[in-house]
C-alpha cells in the first residue's frame, strides 16, 4: 500500500541523484519515494530524458516541473548557449562558468512547495561538499539554514536529506555499487557537452572519471559504448 | 551618475510594494533604485499593468521575470482559476486559501540571482509581519534566516530591507503620505478579484478600506474612480 508520505529525491538524471534515488528506495522503502526533475531550460535535454528513464527503471513516478526564470536571468554557461563551458573559474566572481546563483536553493524551495500539499515532509538531494565544484549552495552549511528557512516560511515541517554531502566521488562509486545503483548509472547523464558517449574531456566527465578511477570500478556509462556491435 | 549598486525592489503593483519603492528612492537616492516584478501566472494580468506603470511614473527601470513553476505546481487560489479565493483559512492546513507556499522565498532567491551578477547588494521587500495575512513567509524571522541562506549560498552579501515589517496597515498609509507615495497608490493594486474599481469586499481589499480608514486619509485609488465624468 503507497504511504502518504513518500519522500521526494531532486533528479537530476546525473549520477549522484541517481544514487541518491536508490539511497532513498532503501532507507524509506519501494513505494514510498518519488522523483522531481527541473526543466530549467538546461542546454542539454538529454538529462530530462535521462531522468525520465532513470525513475522508470526504479519504478518511481517521477514529476518534471518548469522552472523558466533561469534562462531569463541569463547569465550562466549551463543555460545560456552564448556562453562557452570552460574549466576553472570566472575571473571576477571566482566561480565556475557554470554556477547558476541560488540554483540548489531554488530547486529545493520548489521542491518542498511540491511536497507540502502532498504531506511529503522528505526531500533527497545528491549534493555534495567534498568535491563540490565550486558551488557554494551545495554545503551542509547553506542547506542547513535553507531547510531553517523552508520550515519556517512554509510551517512545514521539512527535512532535506543529502546522503552524498561528505562523500569522496569514489566513495559514492562505492556507494552506488553496495545500493545496486550500477547498472542504473549507464543511463546516467554527466557530460556538461550534451554528448553520449560523453565527451571525456569536460570538467563534469573528467570528475565522473576521476571518481570511477579511484573506486576501481568500471563506469557502466562508457562500458555501454564500449559494448561490441552484434 | 547612475550608480554600479542600486537597490532592488520587488514590486508586485500593490499598496506596500509601492511604498517601499519610494522607501528605497529616499533611502537610496533617484538613480539608484531598479524594480523588478514576477509574472508567476497570477490570476489577474493587471498587477503586472500597476507595476509597470507605478515603475514608469517613480522613473525606475523596471524589469518582469517569469515564473512558470506555480502555475504547475497548481493548488493556490492565487494562480489556480479552478479554486475560489475565500475569506478565511483551508480547514486542513490553517492556512489562507490564497497561500502559495514559499512565495516570497522564491521571489527573493530569484531576487537575489537578478542581483547577484548586477553588483546589487540591497533587496526591498513590502513584506509585514503586522496584518500578515497568515503567510509565514512574511515574518521576521523567516526573512533573516533567508537572508543567511542566500548569502551562504551565492557567497554573496545580500542584505533584505523589509521598512514595513512591523507596521500596521494605518502606519504604513502614514509613512506613504510622508514619502509622497499617495499619488502613485492610486495606481496600486490590491483586489483579489482584479476588478478595477476594487470590489470593496475580498479581504485584500477589506485589509486596504481598513488600514486608511484608521490612517484617517482617503485611499487615493478609491478617489480615482470616485471623480466625477467630466
Amino acid at each position: 500500500m503507497p504511504s502518504m508520505n513518500p519522500a521526494l529525491v531532486v533528479l537530476s538524471g546525473g549520477q549522484d541523484s541517481t544514487t541518491c534515488l536508490y539511497w532513498a528506495l532503501n532507507r524509506f522503502g519501494a513505494g514510498q519515494v518519488e522523483a522531481i526533475t527541473f526543466d530549467y531550460g538546461q542546454r542539454h535535454r538529454i538529462e530530462l530524458d535521462c531522468a525520465a528513464r532513470i525513475a522508470a527503471r526504479a519504478g518511481v513516478p517521477h514529476v518534471v516541473l518548469p522552472i523558466d526564470t533561469f534562462a531569463a536571468l541569463g547569465g550562466s554557461a549551463l543555460t545560456d548557449p552564448g556562453i562557452a563551458v570552460q574549466a576553472g573559474v570566472d575571473a571576477q566572481t571566482q566561480l565556475p562558468a557554470t554556477f547558476v546563483p541560488g540554483r540548489n536553493l531554488i530547486f529545493l524551495t520548489f521542491a518542498a512547495a511540491f511536497a507540502y500539499p502532498r504531506g511529503i515532509h522528505d526531500l533527497v538531494t545528491g549534493v555534495a561538499q567534498t568535491d563540490y565544484s565550486g558551488y557554494p549552495d551545495c554545503r551542509q552549511t547553506t542547506l542547513q539554514v535553507l531547510e531553517q528557512a523552508i520550515r519556517l516560511g512554509m510551517e512545514y515541517e521539512i527535512t532535506i536529506h543529502t546522503p552524498l554531502m561528505f562523500k569522496s566521488k569514489a566513495e559514492t562509486v562505492w556507494m552506488a555499487r553496495d545500493l545496486g545503483v550500477l547498472p542504473a548509472l549507464a543511463d546516467s547523464h554527466t557530460c556538461y557537452n550534451g554528448l553520449q558517449p560523453p565527451c571525456g574531456v569536460c570538467p563534469a566527465c573528467q570528475l565522473r572519471a576521476k571518481g570511477f578511477a579511484e573506486a576501481g570500478i568500471p563506469d557502466p556509462l562508457l562500458e555501454r559504448f564500449r559494448e561490441p556491435a552484434p
